[in-house]
């Protein structure tokens, strides 16, 4: 859990550089303590990145890595994260100049980049990393509900689907918590958020009978905060992910729970034939699954308004405030102070 | 999907020799057509295997593999399926000399036995075959729901608790619907299922984002079958294996459920400090969780009464039909045509 090295880091985006794909990217950008120097998007080069993705002013978009040199970057990120994690063939070159040209290699993808031949021997002849961040721990234990006697308040995010600000939530909420003096820690189940905090296990890509026992095992090695701000996965009613999501929830065993929603968003994300689920029904389903063990309630109702005016947002705040009776609000636009009220007295 | 040569096996067993902890055994001696010549477990040696397990009359139980060779075994399976997969130490001899009398092995461990160098290498050296069954196939892809667009009735088994029938009862059914001249298929999800079946995969072995998909790719793959009998694992409500359940619901997308229990049980195996929830608890939690996407509901419940007398059993079984006011059975004792006349009906 000691923190990786300050790198300086340029993000390949390659054709995906929005604020939905490039999820990577902009919370890097936002977030990370590392140094973004450049992005490499041969569609966007010379663009304002800016003004495409909302973060990142200066930061220039480049078409090949060779281009970028003269900013010094030490580490090509991977920054993007395709459905199911394989590596495009058109990457492959961009991965090679890097290793060419002295630079590790760092990425989320599903399909490890380190056992790769070609990049493998690439980066040995060169003396270079490759940081493949979603391979788990060796021997992560069957979960066994353990996380239950930490003394830590544990507050996970849940949602009512994928990509729709789980992480950016329980981020903004640590941060939140910090400047309040609260002994508080971001935990990433997840590629983007260990790239931000430099630890963690992308319980995604466990074996799926240690997906609880990763869970637990992220929360017993931080046993000594007061406040574990738990990185959410997927949601329980979802035809790809919602093993990952359970698991993650009976591994945690939350006294908490934050739900996450974007408003305008009718269908889940790349599954078009299934409905978002209204909110009250996936709290009630979440707090059914989550009581037998532990008792936990959802806190509060985090809303991704992005593209909306404040005025838009707000009214679609106080409409889920109506509708769960809970504390509402978009962390982005207007912070996390709401659900810090409702938290903080629970705080051992 | 071929059915794998008619084998003759030894069963490894190793002090775990009792109706819960052998759950493989009696599962592969009640319904495999590999013949079983006899079981290696040095505690019970010389003990008649019947009265301890209640199947396997007539098999005998010796210390050590050469003392079978007589009996011209073909393959060491390895029996029991310890809690995580991984493999003892002390068994190591009985595969060692195994493999040096020419027998194959099948495992069903998280531990692949044909990584092991040494058994790799003896394997190789003898041509013999070593068989892990949970090493799931290649290229699974991530869910997408398609499940639901099969015609095929689909029925899956799910319960209180892990290793309490739900393969037993999927199996009984697919056998009585055969009897009825019903085109039916076990689907089976774990490692001892596949050795029954001959064919599977077993879920909690894949990467976690990836349980759905398996189970999506073994209904994709039967959709000439009219009634898929797909085996559960776990149950929703566990501290360790809540997301393979709820991701083999989500990759499934049944039409129907069999929710199976077992009235002596009170707190979950190998979780004592977990209690096992009521049966209608369970049932709306998982009507709750299936339905958004396809209906669904609980057809019966199979209760497992081993240790019962058939009046305790039959008190059991209308008590369960009181509560939950579906029909009820122990498939073992009484059969599963309860079900049957329920689910026929049902098949396109």
């Amino acid at each position: 859990m000691n923190s990786p090295p300050k790198r300086r880091l340029i993000i390949l985006t390659e054709g995906k550089l929005d604020i939905h794909s490039a999820k990577t990217a902009v919370s890097v950008i936002r977030y990370c303590r590392n140094e973004v120097v450049a992005v490499i998007d041969r569609f966007n080069a010379g663009k304002n990145l800016e003004a495409i993705i909302g973060v990142g002013k200066g930061i220039p978009i480049f078409s090949k890595v060779k281009e970028t040199l003269h900013l010094n970057p030490d580490s090509l990120l991977i920054g993007i994260a395709p459905m199911g994690g394989a590596l495009p063939d058109t990457w492959r070159a961009h991965i090679r100049e890097s290793l060419q040209n002295k630079l590790n290699i760092i990425s989320g993808l599903h399909t490890y980049i380190g056992d790769d031949l070609e990049f493998a021997q690439l980066a040995a002849e060169n003396r270079l990393h490759i940081y493949d961040v979603r391979k788990p721990p060796e021997n992560i234990p069957v979960g066994t509900g353990k996380a239950k006697e930490v003394k830590a308040f544990r507050l996970l995010t849940v949602g009512t689907d994928c990509n729709i600000g789980k992480m950016v939530t329980s981020i903004e909420i640590t941060n939140a918590a910090k400047k309040r003096n609260i002994d508080a820690c971001f935990v990433a189940t997840g590629q983007t958020g260990i790239l931000i905090e430099g630890s963690g296990i992308a319980v995604d890509h466990v074996i799926s009978d240690f997906i609880s026992g990763a869970a637990e095992k992220l929360i017993l090695d931080r046993a000594q905060y007061k406040f574990l701000n738990v990185e959410g996965q997927g949601t329980v009613v979802h035809p790809a992910y919602s093993g990952v999501s359970l698991g993650l929830l009976h591994g945690t065993l939350p006294q908490g729970l934050i739900i996450c929603h974007q408003p305008v968003r009718k269908t889940l994300r790349h599954f078009e034939k299934f409905p978002i689920l209204p909110i009250p029904h996936i709290i009630e389903l979440y707090e059914r699954l989550a009581q037998p063990f532990q008792p936990c309630k959802v806190l509060g109702v985090s809303l991704n308004c992005y593209g909306m005016s404040d005025s838009e947002a707000m009214r679609e705040i106080e409409k889920a405030e109506r509708e769960t009776k809970l504390p509402a609000t978009d962390p982005i636009k207007f912070g996390v102070d709401k659900f810090l009220e409702v938290i903080q007295p629970l705080l051992p």
